[in-house]
């Protein structure tokens, strides 16, 4: 089975991580993922996008290091890479899950 | 005298911020400001870059929200605006400016 390409830990830069969490749509992903759903399909997700687009979101994640993506069978499975952003960026994905949280939790508070 | 437009703490959006830290020139710019080179001017900023792209970088993080700047005879003044961006994302400042010590470390090392 082919597998999907990740950055190694000392391969992953601070320029792409914050520019791929500058995205809404890719902070509500990572926020997703940080509320302890390891390992999840990319169609469990409910997102407001069309499933291209949805792709190339993930596809981007991966790319910059911040998730970890794998087959099974004809799914696609993603997890966060937690300790090796932790280890390179101490505190940054917590502090941009937290500011998602409160985001969210404030927009869902005026509706 | 006329002044510069700033962001008010609650137009100051995450995206924003993210993207404009995003660039390796501007976390150099904001972690100087962070080695307390509070109201340091734009001149003094030992940056490998022309004036007019040094002004550009300036000019992003100001309309991010990241620095507030502001005029003192000819110079411009930059601070960094860190108990408005601690109020709205905890620890985000922090953590980049953290891992932005840590790769200048890294690579003054590596010379």
């Amino acid at each position: 089975m082919h597998t999907l390409d990740h950055p190694s830990p000392n391969q992953i830069r601070i320029d792409d991580v914050l520019s791929a969490l500058a995205d809404p749509m890719r902070r509500r992903i990572v926020a997703q993922l940080a509320e302890g759903h390891h390992d999840q399909a990319c169609i469990a997700f409910e997102l407001p996008i069309s499933k291209s687009t949805s792709t190339d979101h993930f596809r981007v994640l991966r790319e910059a290091g911040v998730i970890e993506q794998r087959y099974q069978g004809s799914a696609i499975l993603n997890r966060l890479r937690c300790g090796t952003l932790d280890h390179s960026f101490p505190g940054l994905l917590n502090a941009i899950v937290r500011a998602e949280r409160k985001a969210s939790t404030a927009s869902t508070s005026l509706t």
